[in-house]
């Protein structure tokens, strides 16, 4: 991004950093900002240092006064975190407003208290919608460089959220690396590495292999993680005539011990004991749809909805226990199957915020996931969903270069975004209107800086219009120089304006006399710069 | 696409074209097939001959007869036309269906008598969902070669109906080209010739010259004419206050000479002889919506809603001189306001079919623009729009080449699939089916095939796992070889079905004794192929 045109603010005693676009009209424009310290030029980062401890003192603070250590918990006590007036901020809402939400359940704050690096969020029907991006190496490829880059590089792009799904070797050290180093939540799913720890045999897990990687893992930092503690004994063979079966790995993993055993899932039967082990470091659950459905003949059937039930139970035993939880969902589903989702999911589990994959809303085009998924995200977020989990153009093929992970995040800013403008967030407009108003006066570089992905929309421009003149012309490549729809709206609304005209008036005000004076005026005879373009 | 696995069928006594994807296990999958003689190795097509006159005959023999030309007046009286059967058997559905939706006005058969190289297709709500590709050279750059490349390169990946929007010098030349060579229909806005005969002043234009114009464009085998006649005098002053006033090209050189004359639009008052001489050819209205919103900000406003009503008078004028009619539909629409659209189109204009341009859900992501609209695509869809206009990652910003050619009409082939599903059209899931059957099965080549884009699943799949023996590996890169979902699911499933297991039953059957067999045959330890991956 242009360093001249972009700047990093920070607002507040908090100090809550903000990506400000000075815009050419001397205006300035204020966007939500992931990125962390990474694209602040007065701060140095060092890979090897992680980053600096930003909420280091918070949680200490709250544990001083004796309060308990969740943000739910303080919620319900009355009390506004340093992590809820941080939001509040960054959401442009009270920290009163911010508390009660967290207090009702309808949203949670990630923030274990050993990930101080992390710069606070919510996630929320209530607020901005939210995207998380996965990364993590596999067995088959990638490094664990590869992957904090990729990690900085997606919350550059915009992701709240960061998931490390690693499964190959060294996943404590990638996961290490990636928390120190990370300005957004980290999520992770525990079963990954809990498998990694018996040699990849699911029925040799067990609830003391699975707790203790629960604890490395919350000593480390993790801000929430994903359990499947939904995939009951019971549930396994409502899967067998599936399309697609089970396609959620840790779902597919439970769903082998419970076969293997003929017990009901170890998740399930130590729910309370993983809540208590959350509570003491503010580890939010995700808790997992292991049984999502993975094609679109499997959109809504029982074997998911059963497990949703149980997500709700488990939900009222997570609350008790004062830990913040959210409920992940599907998946494939076709466009007009979506909406049972998120009112079920609302209904089932007292509207704890869901975080949901996609839905992709057709199984036809690998290669195009992020755009199937797409569609469904934004019109699950529309519908309510808080967080949408990104998928890449990879999903179902291989794993994600850089050049992916940033189409995803892209792809899921937009279905963010367009659920935030649907929902009448206020404010989500105001992006919008500064960019067409850009649009419409011909200020190209405040449109390209005002974009999503401002080095796409610029080196698109350049690839028909190369010539920097043609930056500040009056027109553009789809009609030319001649002639340019843009210019005769101008001209419209000049008109209008000069004769004071107000929309009904100018229906009555006899125009005729005046037409005259326009066409005299040039009303449609544009005359470019002439060294706009070759 | 790999000729081995793909091959090029003829059904009935009509040869209807359909793609048909053989499998490795023996069956295949048929689907609807756009791409013309291009794809058939045993047609040999060259450019300059033009492509072989399908349909030469069968206008001639509806005129012998003495029934009126077009399909429309050939519904009404009862009559099958050789277009509906071929379309009948295009959609699966029986030709009297096809008359009666035609008859209605639901739907239309856009074929000019005189472009007999087209393979008939139907619009309406009660079809599958159709798609358009915009191409043309401009002002600024591309060459008649070009244009022609990409209308084949285009109806290759699907586009039902290709667009000619050229604007600069030899819009004739170009579009004579494209027509004698293009399998779909070609549908043209005939004010941008116009425009250039008058030199660019929409001041000079007159009906007489628009009326040539016409004529010219029929003569040589335009399907269907973009037409604003929708864009009153009355209505321009609706658009001053607008953020992004008249962004329709058709629209605003309408605008500009009503504003110039302070006279009514001579499209508006000279309908009916338009009326007439479309009849003559059997060329389609596609009323133009020249007040479409240009932004978030200005959707859904008066002046659009107010063209909407005069599209509404002008199909039942059309209608009267049995001419076929779609209406055109935004634009920038939010994902709230995107079914009030397909709602008051419905009623306004007695269900015409819809064609609408996206919509686009947000501003703010030029350069993603096919995906800001993919969005907006399937859910208009869904809703029960007939045919969606596809929008280029260079929408705004440039013109597309081939390859945003290519991912245009891919995006918007999934938008159109997924409207197909959510609406429930016989068929539709078929597809999905059979891929997410290869994709269970590890049937990796059968899943590329029955990709929209096989070329690009196919090169995504290489990228992480280039050996040839990754391709019948039974794992990807997601999990490795390890670990495996969708491995477990199989074992779920035959476990289920050797042990006889309903899925009530299972629940009840006690499966304790079993377990243990369960383990000892190994149920989640899979041994990959040694030489799948390195």
């Amino acid at each position: 991004m242009n360093s001249a045109r972009f700047s990093k603010i920070y607002t507040g005693d908090l100090r809550v950093p903000m990506r400000q676009v000075r815009l050419s009209d001397g205006s300035a424009v204020t966007l939500y900002d992931t990125s962390g310290p990474y694209t602040d030029p007065s701060v140095e980062t060092d890979v090897r240092r992680g980053l600096p401890r930003l909420r280091e003192r918070w949680a200490g603070e709250r544990r001083a006064a004796g309060e308990p250590v969740t943000q739910v918990a303080c919620a319900r006590k009355g009390l506004v975190t340093k992590e809820m007036e941080f939001v509040a901020v960054r959401e442009g809402v009270t920290p009163e407003f911010v508390r009660q939400e967290v207090a009702a359940g309808r949203a949670i704050i990630p923030a274990n208290v050993n990930h101080p690096e992390s710069e606070p969020m919510i996630i929320g029907r209530n607020f901005l919608v939210k995207i998380n991006a996965n990364i993590g190496n596999s067995a088959v490829t990638s490094s664990i460089e590869e992957e904090v880059e990729k990690m900085a590089w997606a919350t550059r792009w915009g992701a709240d959220t960061i998931m490390d799904l690693s499964t190959g070797q060294d996943i404590h050290e990638t996961r290490e690396w990636i928390i120190r180093n990370s300005p957004v939540p980290v999520g992770t799913v525990p079963i990954y590495q809990a498998l990694e720890k018996v040699k990849g045999r699911p029925e040799a897990l067990s609830w003391e292999v699975y707790r203790d990687t629960l604890v490395e893992q919350c000593e480390q930092g993790v801000d929430y993680v994903t359990v499947h503690a939904g995939v009951r004994l019971a549930y396994v063979p409502l899967t067998a005539r599936r399309k697609t079966g089970i396609v959620s790995r840790g779902g597919s993993i439970m769903a082998a011990w419970c076969l293997a055993h003929h017990r009901e899932s170890f998740l399930y039967e130590h729910f309370d004991e993983m809540c208590e082990l959350l509570a003491r470091y503010d580890v939010s659950f995700s808790l997992g749809d292991g049984l999502r459905p993975g094609s679109i003949a499997d959109a809504n059937d029982e074997a998911q909805f059963a497990e949703l039930r149980t997500l709700g139970e488990l939900t009222r035993i997570a609350r008790h226990h004062d830990v913040q939880v959210m409920i992940e969902g599907p998946g494939h589903v076709p466009m007009h199957k979506i909406k049972e989702n998120v009112d079920l999911q609302r209904e089932l589990c007292d509207d704890a915020p869901f975080y949901t994959l996609g839905p992709l809303v057709t199984d036809v085009a690998p290669g195009y996931d992020h755009i199937t998924s797409g569609i469904g995200a934004a019109m699950i977020g529309w519908y309510g969903t808080a967080m949408l989990c990104y998928v890449t153009p990879k999903e179902h093929l291989g794993l994600p270069d850089k050049d992916d992970v940033k189409t995803g995040v892209i792809t899921y800013k937009i279905a963010a975004h367009a659920a935030d403008l649907a929902k009448g967030h206020p404010g989500a407009q105001a992006w919008d209107d500064a960019l067409s108003n850009a649009r419409f006066e011909f200020r190209w570089e405040d449109q390209f800086d005002l974009a999503l992905d401002p080095d796409t929309a610029r080196a698109f421009h350049d690839e028909t219009m190369p010539a920097a003149p043609a930056k500040t012309a009056h027109f553009c490549s789809m009609c030319g120089p001649k002639f340019c729809s843009m210019r005769i709206s101008h001209d419209v609304r000049r008109y209008a304006a000069e004769h004071g005209l107000a929309e009904e008036e100018a229906l009555e005000a006899g125009l005729a006399e005046k037409a005259e004076e326009f066409t005299r005026r040039g009303a449609s005879i544009y005359l470019p710069d002439p060294d706009a373009v070759n």
